[in-house]
């Protein structure tokens, strides 16, 4: 994409921020790093010790407050900007956020916040600089920003997910008795990046063997891989700032009947939840159709989180998948799809798939197999 | 190490809390997922859009709010914890945590938090909680306990050190002219999974060419490398949690002689600088004998940040080498010392070692040449 059309995009995303605030009573926004300084900006930023912030009101050019060092990044923009550095010193931090907020004019308004990015840091901070200011979350109205993709969004994700398919098809062959959780953990992240990921990845992998497969957020152990094992694989990559999230669940060897039948309840109720996915219905109702499979089998006391949640430039935003959410479904929005049964001390199964809600109804745009395999080597 | 020392490793940590929090002070100590969390207890959570948190009180075993999903993480602990679960429902999340709050007994107390980790979401849910408490920054009281390593600490950064400078060893023959950043960046994350980093890496590599090499933060880009660039790499290495933070500076082919002189400049100033670390000096100490070499050769004002920062499990903790910082450097001490110079629009040379304070001056941890390397291929 040119640096033209780069500039057009994220001006009109800038105008498109400035209509949201002011439909939510919003006077201004300030943002740390993250996704959606990103989103607005094209900026990259480290989430560091520094208070990095930048603050959006209408009718005025965007203010940054930043370290010294960084200012090169915003050298080479293409829109306008009103930028404060600082330096090395915390001592002096206060006196450049004062008067940037005043540049800003945010003392006294409601300046919109991400309460998930945000830190106590430049809370504080902010509110030193500007006493008379209510800060209040706008997690809403920058969800709603972001939560429809446009197509080259899409594109990206598409790719993330091609990436990671390709990936653990590669790593396949290292599955076997007595591979460790972290040697796979190791060989997939390999192969993630031999296929093209981003090198900075949206999560680390998680490969859980026998035991820890019971566990939806394990972390990779030394524990080696054993006959009877259910072993889960719940990984992504990222592609120009996108990101996938799957998971597959493989059996090692043969393995306990029930653990199996649990497998086939967990696969049928990733096609109930993927199926139930089209516009104009709520998100909890894919949380229903997923969980009303796994009840019927008499499992539904170990499903024990959500069927999924929204992705995009992170691993978790809206539209979150569980029972209670009536947001409804709408063309552009891109969630995961991930029923799974976990029985403590035995085993777990969670299948997962990333779907994108289109005109009519929705898209997988992972295909992997979800047949029962059994890597029996 | 064994499960009975690890748990005498976390008892001892807390019981260190307590003493730390009370000369502060400080009532109680709430955290969110973090390495103070880790350090702390030895648990290990993502940082997610659920707000889960800690709560140290003295006199009462430590109170844990957190996901449903993730309760199996505390079941097999051997230190007592009373934890509070709650279910997806965002709804539901302030009646648990006003529960888990009065467990605590945190309401009208002085609570320390994390400036740099604790967020928007957690605080507010907190304040929800109890209202008459008072969240004040226990950066000092929890900087105090981590900044001083344990032998088995350093131990995990040297291995973090020798993963880091093998990786880089084995990307070297891939530096060559009309290689990209990006490619570059790849290449080097694979060979830091090869050479035994943990998957969880503590940043994104830097590979900075040419003109790029003048923006201290630059992210990895599709340009590829010149003859007469000169060629920054940032990167470093994790080892059982702890990090290793390096960066080298090498010229592509044949360079501006101006260039050249900054090399050796900032060559001079590293090794100033790590003279200078001992015992009893001010942490201001190290950055201003690095600083003074660079002033001397009259480059004092493209040195555009601080001489260094703690490492330990982050990449950023105190002790912060800035000029101002009169903290004493006290053996146990770790920290990084890079000092740069970065002509805009020309080049940037920054060279960077991990240093231990030790009972008698200080040990660099990183060891790989800081000789001019010319890459001509």
């Amino acid at each position: 994409m040119s640096g033209q059309n780069q500039s057009s995009r994220y001006l009109l995303r800038q105008s498109n921020l400035m209509a949201a605030l002011e439909l939510a009573g919003l006077d201004a926004l300030a943002l740390n790093p993250g996704s959606t300084l990103t989103y607005l900006t094209g900026l990259h930023f480290h989430l560091m010790e520094r208070p990095t912030v930048i603050l959006f009101a209408p009718h005025a050019d965007p203010v940054i407050i930043l370290p010294e060092l960084e200012v090169g990044k915003i050298s080479s923009l293409d829109y306008p900007i009103r930028s404060f550095a600082f330096g090395d010193d915390p001592s002096t931090w206060a006196a450049v956020f004062k008067t940037a907020s005043q540049a800003a004019g945010i003392d006294g308004r409601r300046v919109g916040v991400e309460p998930r990015a945000l830190r106590f840091l430049e809370l504080r901070i902010l509110e030193g600089a500007a006493p008379q200011a209510h800060f209040v979350s706008a997690e809403a109205t920058l969800s709603s920003l972001r939560v429809h993709k446009d197509e080259s969004e899409i594109a990206s994700m598409r790719q993330a997910v091609d990436i990671a398919q390709k990936a653990l098809q590669a790593t396949l062959p290292a599955i076997r008795v007595g591979a460790s959780e972290r040697e796979l953990a190791s060989e997939l992240t390999l192969q993630l990046l031999q296929n093209g990921s981003d090198t900075e990845f949206p999560f680390r992998p998680i490969i859980a063997g026998g035991p820890n497969s019971a566990n939806p957020h394990s972390v990779p152990t030394d524990r080696k891989l054993q006959q009877g094992d259910l072993l889960i694989i719940d990984w992504g990559a990222a592609f120009d700032g996108y990101i996938s999230d799957l998971t597959r669940t493989f059996a090692i060897g043969k393995i306990d009947p029930e653990l199996e039948r649990i497998y086939h309840v967990v696969a049928e109720a990733n096609a109930a939840g993927r199926s139930a996915a089209r516009p104009g219905v709520p998100a909890g109702q894919v949380d229903a159709a997923a969980r009303a499979v796994i009840e019927k089998a008499g499992y539904g006391k170990f499903f024990i989180h959500r069927t999924g949640h929204g992705i995009g430039m992170e691993g978790h935003e809206e539209p979150y998948i569980y029972g209670e959410n009536a947001l409804l479904l709408e063309p552009g929005m891109t969630f995961t799809v991930e029923p799974g049964i976990y029985l403590p001390g035995r085993g777990g199964v969670r299948i997962e798939d990333n779907v994108a809600i289109t005109a009519s109804g929705a898209e997988s745009l992972s295909d992997m197999s979800r047949q029962f395999l059994v890597l029996d080597r």
